[in-house]
C-alpha cells in the first residue's frame, strides 16, 4: 500500500471539509475484527452509532456480523429501513420510542435493552399493540452509573422479562465504555475485576434457570480481551472500523486509522499560522484534540465554530487542503452529511450518513 | 406572559432530544433588535450561521432584516434557495465554492469578503464565468488573527476589488467576535479602542476615493455599541434571537432566552442522579455548560455522546421530561435536524434546520 501522503495526495473531495474514509485501511480493519471474533466463535454486532451510516453498517453486515448495535431509536429506524434485519439498541429507549421500535420489529428482529421494571412494562405492551415480539436485554451496569441495573438486580429483572408477554428473553448486555480509553495495564486491570464479577452474575442468572441466551458487550479498546475472557457471545465495536486518536494513541489495538477530515485553507495572511475551514461545527471537541496529518509536525487549534488553525503553516497556503485525524470519531461523524470514500488512486463514492439525523 | 415553567409544562415534543423555541419570546427579541437598529438608520442582517434556518431567516426579513449573513457556501445555497433574496457570505470562501457562489448571483444578489488578491481574482473569475457580479467586502481583521486583513491593508485591498470586473466594491466587514463575550467593562473599552482605530480606517477609505457604501459588522454582545458608535451601516448579530447561557450571563443584554433543550430521563437507578437521552451529540460543548432549567436548582453533567446526568433528581423520574438551555447556540443547534416552535398554549410547529447540512 502506499505512503498516507501519497494517498492523500491523490485524494480531492468536492468540498471541504469533508470526511475522508481510506477505503483499503477501513476494510482490513473490518476482516480483522470478524476474524477475531470468527476465530472465538463470538458474533460480532457492530455498533452503529459510531458511523450512522447504512452503507457501511450493510457492509459490516455482508463480511459477517450479525446485525448492527444502534443507540438511538432513530438509528434503529434508519438502519431498518435501508434494509438491515437485525438491530439491538444498546441504551435504554426513551418512553416515546417504544410503539416506534415495536413498529419496525414488524420487519426485522428488534432487540432493546432494560434496566427497570417500568421499561420492561412499556416495551411488552407497544409489542402486544404491535402484534410483535421484542428481544429483551437485562442492561447491567458495570459501574458506570449511567444506565444499567446492579449486578445484583439482574436476576429480578430477568425474571421480569422472562415473565413478560410481548417480550422475548434475549440475555443481558454488560458495556464497558469506562474501560475502552484506559492505559493497556490498568485497561487489562479493570476488565478482569469485572469479567470476575459477571461471571458470577451469569452463574446467578443460571441457578434461577434464566441462563442468558446472548452475553452482549465489548467495544474496540477491550475487543482483544473480551474475546479472550470467553464469557461474551456477542461483540459491540464500534471505532474500529476507521479508529480515531484517541484509540491509536492506546498503542495496542491491531486497527489502522482510515477516517481523515479534509479542510481547505481561507485565509493566509499570518507567518504563525493559516486558518482553514474546520471548526466546532465539523470537528467535535470532545476527546482529545484533533491532530494534523498533513502538512507533518503541525497542530490544530479551533478557532470558533467554522475555523481552526494549522500552526505553524508548514509551507501550505491559501487554497490548499490540509488534512487532520479526528479526536474522538463519534461525535465528529454526528456532525457530517457523507463520508468519501476513497480508493488507492483517489476515486470516490459518497456515503450517506444517513442515520445522523437520527441522533436526535 | 405565563411563567416558564407553567410554559414547560404545556410542551410536549414528539421525540427527544428536541430543540424547542418559545415564539413568543422569540418574537419580541427580533423586534428588539430590529427597532434598535432602525432607530439608529444601521441595516439588520441577521447571522443565519446562528440558526441554519431558513423559516427563521424568511421571518427575519419580513420583520425588516435586508438580507442575512451566511458563514458557509452551504449555507448560502439553502437560502438563496428557499427564496432569501440577499446573501453575505462573512466568512472567508474556500477555493471550490466561488462557482457555487456565482451561479447563486444569477438569482439572488450574493455578496462576499475577502481578504487576499487571490481570493478576489478568484472571485472575479467565477463572476465573469457566471456572467454575474458579485458584492465584494474588504474583510478588515480587528485582531482575531482568525480571518482579514490587517487594517493598514483595507486601501490596497479595496482598490484590487475596485480595480476588477466581476466585482462591486461593496465597502469593508469588521467583525470582531472576541469582543461578543467580555464583561460589559472590558468589551465597553475593547470596542471604544477598535472603534476609533476603524474610523481611521475609514477615513483612509474615503481619501483614497475608496468610501465604503456598506461597513458591516458587530454582534449579539455589541450591538448597542456598535448601534451607538454611528460608524457600522449594517449589523450582523445572530444569537439575540433566541440567546444561549454564554449570551444570557453577560447580564447587559436586552434578549431573553427563548431556546430550550427537552430531554427524556431515560435511566433511574441512583439516588444521586438520573440520566437524560442529552449528551455531546445534542449539547455541544462548546461553551459554558448547559443549564438545567426544569428541574430547577439541578446542574447538567454530560455522560458521553448519548446521554448526560441531572443531578440532584430533584423528583424527577424515569419517563419525565427534562429541560435544558444550551451553553453555546450555534454549534448545538447545527447537531439538530429542526426547532420545534412553540406557542404559549403548547402547540408545536416544527422548522427544519434546512442548512445543517450546508455546515459542510
Amino acid at each position: 500500500m502506499q505512503s498516507l501522503p501519497d494517498f492523500l495526495a491523490r485524494v480531492k473531495p468536492p468540498i471541504t471539509p469533508a470526511l475522508v474514509v481510506r477505503r483499503a485501511v477501513m476494510m482490513a480493519n473490518l476482516a480483522a475484527m470478524q476474524a477475531a471474533c470468527a476465530e472465538r466463535g463470538v458474533r460480532l454486532r457492530a455498533h452503529g452509532k459510531m458511523h450512522k451510516c447504512s452503507a457501511l453498517g450493510r457492509l459490516q453486515i455482508e463480511m459477517g456480523a450479525v446485525g448492527l448495535c444502534c443507540q438511538t431509536v432513530g438509528e434503529a429506524e434508519t438502519y431498518v429501513h435501508a434494509g438491515i434485519g437485525d438491530v439491538l439498541v444498546t441504551a435504554p429507549v426513551p418512553a416515546w420510542g417504544w410503539l416506534r421500535l415495536a413498529a419496525l420489529a414488524r420487519t426485522a428482529r428488534v432487540g432493546a435493552v432494560m434496566d427497570s421494571a417500568a421499561q420492561i412494562a412499556e416495551a411488552a405492551t407497544a409489542a402486544l399493540a404491535a402484534g410483535v415480539v421484542l428481544d429483551a436485554h437485562v442492561d447491567v451496569d458495570p459501574g458506570m452509573a449511567r444506565a444499567g441495573v446492579a449486578p445484583a438486580g439482574a436476576v429480578a429483572l430477568a425474571a421480569a422479562i422472562a415473565g413478560q408477554k410481548g417480550l422475548r428473553y434475549a440475555g443481558i448486555q454488560a458495556y464497558c465504555g469506562h474501560h475502552q480509553h484506559l492505559s493497556p495495564a490498568e485497561r487489562a486491570a479493570a476488565h478482569a475485576e469485572w469479567t470476575a464479577r459477571l461471571v458470577t452474575v451469569v452463574a446467578e442468572l443460571r441457578a434461577a434457570g434464566l441462563a442468558p441466551e446472548q452475553i452482549t458487550g465489548g467495544g474496540t479498546g477491550t475487543a482483544a480481551m473480551d474475546l479472550a475472557a470467553g464469557v461474551y457471545t456477542e461483540l459491540q465495536p464500534g471505532s474500529y472500523a476507521v479508529m480515531d486518536v484517541e484509540y491509536g494513541d492506546l498503542g495496542d489495538l491491531p486497527f489502522a486509522p482510515a477516517l481523515f477530515l479534509a479542510a481547505s485553507v481561507v485565509s493566509a495572511n499570518h507567518a504563525s499560522h493559516v486558518t482553514c475551514d474546520a471548526g466546532h461545527k465539523a470537528l467535535h471537541p470532545n476527546g482529545p484534540m484533533s491532530r494534523v496529518v498533513q502538512p507533518a509536525g503541525s497542530v490544530y487549534k479551533p478557532m470558533g465554530d467554522e475555523h481552526g488553525a494549522i500552526v505553524p503553516p508548514s509551507g501550505v497556503g491559501e487554497g490548499d487542503l490540509v488534512w487532520l485525524q479526528p479526536g474522538h470519531v463519534d461525535p465528529t461523524v454526528a456532525l457530517h452529511d457523507a463520508f468519501f470514500v476513497a480508493e488507492e488512486d483517489g476515486r470516490l463514492e459518497r456515503w450517506p450518513i444517513d442515520a445522523r439525523r437520527a441522533s436526535l
